[in-house]
């Protein structure tokens, strides 16, 4: 560890989610300000300022961006609407390579409406990766699918462990298509530190992402997540987990919070940055 | 299946919490008067009408107690609150052999305040087990492992999956320890049909449960099971994969709706018994 200060935040990434209060200009002035390099973004807020002109605001600012948020919903069994989805992450493949983000997020998408084969909706996210892969490989842009907390899987991610998340990324070259971690969705999976060695040692971590666990989820159970060090979550455990697979990218912390977006966003960044540091580096 | 009526509801049971809006007269008298001859009951209603009254009447009604819910909450960390736990678990030992049920269905409780270490967590639920199995086996009640959704891994349960809850039963002897299979807890897991014909193997299934899966879940997301037929979940598929493994005892419906609370209880139970013709047996 020698050349790194004490308050090191060289891997702290912000996920533009987390600071939802801020426009891109804010978040990307913010950061600078506050001494970190790197940021995660979302495709929609990215579309209304401009893709181009996103990716000069985060070079003007010297940012890096980690990951971009997110393609995916692949389950669809209409034809129609699976060629619409499959048009749409290109799309979005593009905008993270115009980005310079080598890192696409992939939220795999639930099941239909009166669909009760999980198993099938889970062999139709493979089918879109084998198309998506390469095109998104051509681009220098890495697929990263996603696995999402259990009670997600009927309407939003299938992709329910790190386990299930590597069966399907195994199929294609690492350099293709690696996984997400992130300790929110993966805490309580007795299994996912194993999978996270498992992962780790064929390369295919591609991105770490932060939020703690805190009770009681809200109704539709999307925006309960916890500022770090807030909940039950092992974060320094689980960062020392993913270093210990040989992980050594940004540590991107994403925390869909109202409570933290009610407030000032540079208040929000400064107490992101000492739990980073007490509860994570 | 000579000799079983077309209408066969011979193995239905009904968790007296689907019909939370019943007494237990009103619960013994309906059941019966519906031709099901089986429920699943909780310790609170029980203690208020008084145990051995409960025994009679269930007695008097011809029916069979399938299951008592719940005894668990094994995890606290304070010694004196430990021993309370056991202390009440012995007491809900003795109240599923005075109302002539074999299964005691254990909850095993979250993460006590502050706590980060779930895996300690579930050590101590195999450490209370360890007291308890030899108690109940003496009174011919076999202690049933529940693996509840991980969505209550922090608050209520942090055995989330059945291998976790085998991992677990698998130390004691099989009539001493089995696991409950609930499909709104388990649905969504990719390894818990291997795990089924693993738990039916070992002659483990001590308990099997139905509830179906709907979205959006509600604040606490406490009571918001579907009732069967109305959610994502292959039932019938999950009771043919149940009897696959070698289990042939009661298909209990236990639902956690206030919608269904609010209605009359009968007409709700002859919607159960439909249903349940339609998606399950």
């Amino acid at each position: 560890m020698t050349g790194t200060a004490p308050q090191d935040l060289t891997r702290l990434s912000i996920n533009q989610e987390t600071l939802k209060q801020w426009s891109l200009p804010e978040l990307a002035g913010g950061c600078a300000a506050a001494g970190i390099g790197s940021v995660g973004l979302w495709r929609a807020p990215v579309q209304e300022y401009g893709v181009e002109r996103t990716a000069r605001l985060m070079r003007e600012h010297g940012l890096t961006v980690t990951s971009l948020c997110r393609g995916g919903f692949f389950t669809a069994l209409d034809p129609q609407a699976r060629a619409r989805a499959l048009d749409d992450n290109r799309a979005a493949i593009d905008e993270a390579a115009a980005l310079g983000t080598g890192t696409l997020v992939l939220v795999s998408g639930g099941l239909p409406e009166g669909d009760r084969d999980i198993a099938a909706a889970r062999e139709r996210v493979a089918d879109a990766l084998a198309v998506l892969a390469p095109y998104a490989a051509e681009r220098s842009v890495r697929l990263a699918l996603e696995p999402l907390h259990p009670m997600y899987a009927s309407d939003r991610c299938v992709i329910s462990t790190l386990g299930q998340a590597l069966d399907i990324a195994e199929r294609f070259p690492a350099e293709q298509v690696g996984v997400v971690v992130d300790t929110y969705h993966l805490w309580w999976d007795d299994l996912a530190p194993a999978h996270t060695v498992r992962a780790g040692e064929s390369g295919r971590i591609a991105c770490f992402q932060l939020a703690d666990w805190v009770t009681p989820l809200p109704e539709g159970v999307l925006l309960g997540r916890g500022q770090l060090g807030d909940g039950c979550i092992d974060l320094r455990g689980w960062r020392r987990r993913v270093d210990a697979a040989g992980y050594d990218g940004a540590v991107e912390v994403e925390i869909f919070n109202p409570a933290l977006w009610a407030r000032d966003g540079a208040e929000v960044l400064a107490e992101i940055a000492e739990r980073y540091l007490r509860h994570v580096s």
